[in-house]
């Protein structure tokens, strides 16, 4: 009944396709990339194997309001990581992002600029709308560029919804971006913005009221328990490069941070647990409606509901019987 | 192995609240709704109880970008409802929303008013932020107050994210409010909106640009093809009550289209296919994970990924094979 075994042999295609990819050709990379998206046959066995080293890059999240500048925050940060002969990736969780095509002229060309350096890999994702399983994929994204051997991964997403909020729980460093208009220093305690920042940015900086929101930021942070990691606030202005050196150094401090406090290897154990859950529930899932036998019992439940005969809640737990006990 | 069994006898709390249900208590509405948002042992045996009469409200879907006076347009649409004696039930699935705290004075004043009234039940449920099942539990919701003789359901929802969507696809007749202020019409094109709406509503068509909006979503729907359904866009202005009986006898004439074209029964059909797989998974997720073998099998698992002797998916395979072969 089992559907998936990781140790099978895989298709000969991915095969071959595996063979690219540890020898680091980057087209390989994105063709991995659309076999994980389109779940094809094998993808799971593809990447029992490509993960069997765990993770080696450091994830850092980038989220915050829309508006705030993160893309261009994201290429400054990539540009210095780059300057130091790093191999980066970018995935962005964001349909507005300019990296899926929303951007302003001076965000465009920077992208433009970064898509044409080959020791980059950009990847845009779209959330909206998508019926379920798009949040996992995506972290599987993010584990294939990582097993790559892109060694700086820079996520982007927009922070408000259930899937953006899954996917900073898959990075090591959580960056939230603000700007200086006022109220989003508050309005951040509210998004529970303040529960998952591991480092505060006001970007757009030259603007008024950027010490404003930096005060109450560090107001609001001074309220709290101090954990070990002091939480920093920051100031850049992305499209000058203005503070993202410093930003670039306190997310290597946080790094050494979660390496010497051991709190790394707890939130690595803690992703893989939610990733143990999410590929076998989407396993069962696969099994539960991929078989003719439920399909023909989950029909015959419709019409019984329809004729006030069952309710969803009886029709559900005779599929469960067949599924689990065989009656 | 089943823990779930519809058939078997209400624990004596739920039991007597199923009498008070049954009498049309309107505190026992309350308790029900509780009863189901806490996931309380017994919740689903009571549900399949009182969903045995089957659907017979009518279910209006209000949706659209924020600050579109959406809860106003219901307040409004209520208040009519009301003045012709129907019992009203009114779900906010939006935290920003009225409903829920995020309002203006004077759609507070009409709340307030609402809620002074004991034939409206109002019900405001948060989804951002939340991790999985609140959609399925905002439909529970839903089909409660049905069960419990509400003859009128109005469900506001943001109509951008996952949830939303799922909730917008659990009523019979879409709303889809939009605003004068430029590039609105464009706007509901690109979010989806255009394809879930089977009604259009300009609201406060007293600001300039209605019409321009107006015309913009007429020729929009004019170059689609034509189903049996011509989609009105109406004018309001929910602050003065003004279009609002237009657009009560536009919800109208869908439902009656619904009822003749047999489209009603398709629908119904729908949410019952999708809340089936909602239940089977719930469930399944809680044997899953409640489980102390599988538990224990996790850890163990995440001792092996941890040193890199196991991925997440050959421990899922694991799990589900211990799940399903017993092995």
């Amino acid at each position: 009944m089992i559907t998936m075994d990781p140790t099978e042999p895989l298709p000969e295609e991915l095969a071959s396709l595996l063979e690219l990819f540890h020898a680091g050709k980057r087209t390989a990379l994105a063709r991995a990339i659309s076999v994980i998206e389109n779940e094809r046959p094998g993808f799971q066995e593809f990447l029992h194997r490509v993960l069997d080293a765990g993770p080696r890059a450091q994830r850092i999240g980038v989220t915050g309001p829309p508006g705030g500048g993160k893309s261009s925050l994201i290429a400054a940060l990539a540009h210095l990581y780059r300057a130091g002969n790093e191999e980066v990736g970018v995935v962005a969780v964001d349909p507005t992002s300019p990296f899926s095509g929303g951007a302003l002229l001076g965000d465009r060309i920077r992208m433009n600029d970064l898509a044409n350096d080959r020791g980059i890999f950009i990847r845009s994702m779209a959330t909206r709308g998508s019926l379920g399983g798009l949040a996992a994929t995506s972290k599987e994204v993010i584990d294939l560029m990582d097993a790559f051997g892109l060694t700086r991964l820079l996520i982007e997403t927009v922070g408000v919804g259930q899937t953006e909020l899954e996917i900073t729980g898959a990075v090591d460093t959580v960056v939230v971006v603000l700007v200086p208009e006022s109220g989003d220093g508050i309005q951040a305690m509210k998004a529970g913005l303040m529960e998952i920042a591991d480092i505060f940015v006001v970007n757009k900086a030259d603007r008024p009221g950027a010490d404003h929101v930096l005060n109450d930021l560090q107001s609001a942070l001074h309220l709290r328990a101090g954990g070990a990691w002091a939480i920093p606030v920051l100031k850049t202005v992305a499209q000058t490069g203005e503070g993202v050196p410093e930003l670039l150094d306190a997310v290597d401090r946080h790094r050494e941070h979660l390496e010497e406090s051991g709190e790394l290897e707890v939130r690595r154990r803690g992703r893989a647990a939610v990733r143990v859950r999410e590929v076998t529930e989407r396993a069962l899932r696969g099994i539960l409606w991929g078989g003719t036998g439920t399909a023909a019992l989950l029909e015959a439940g419709l019409d019984e509901i329809q004729r006030r005969t069952a309710t969803p809640y009886s029709v559900a737990a005779s599929i469960l019987g067949v599924l689990l006990n065989g009656d």
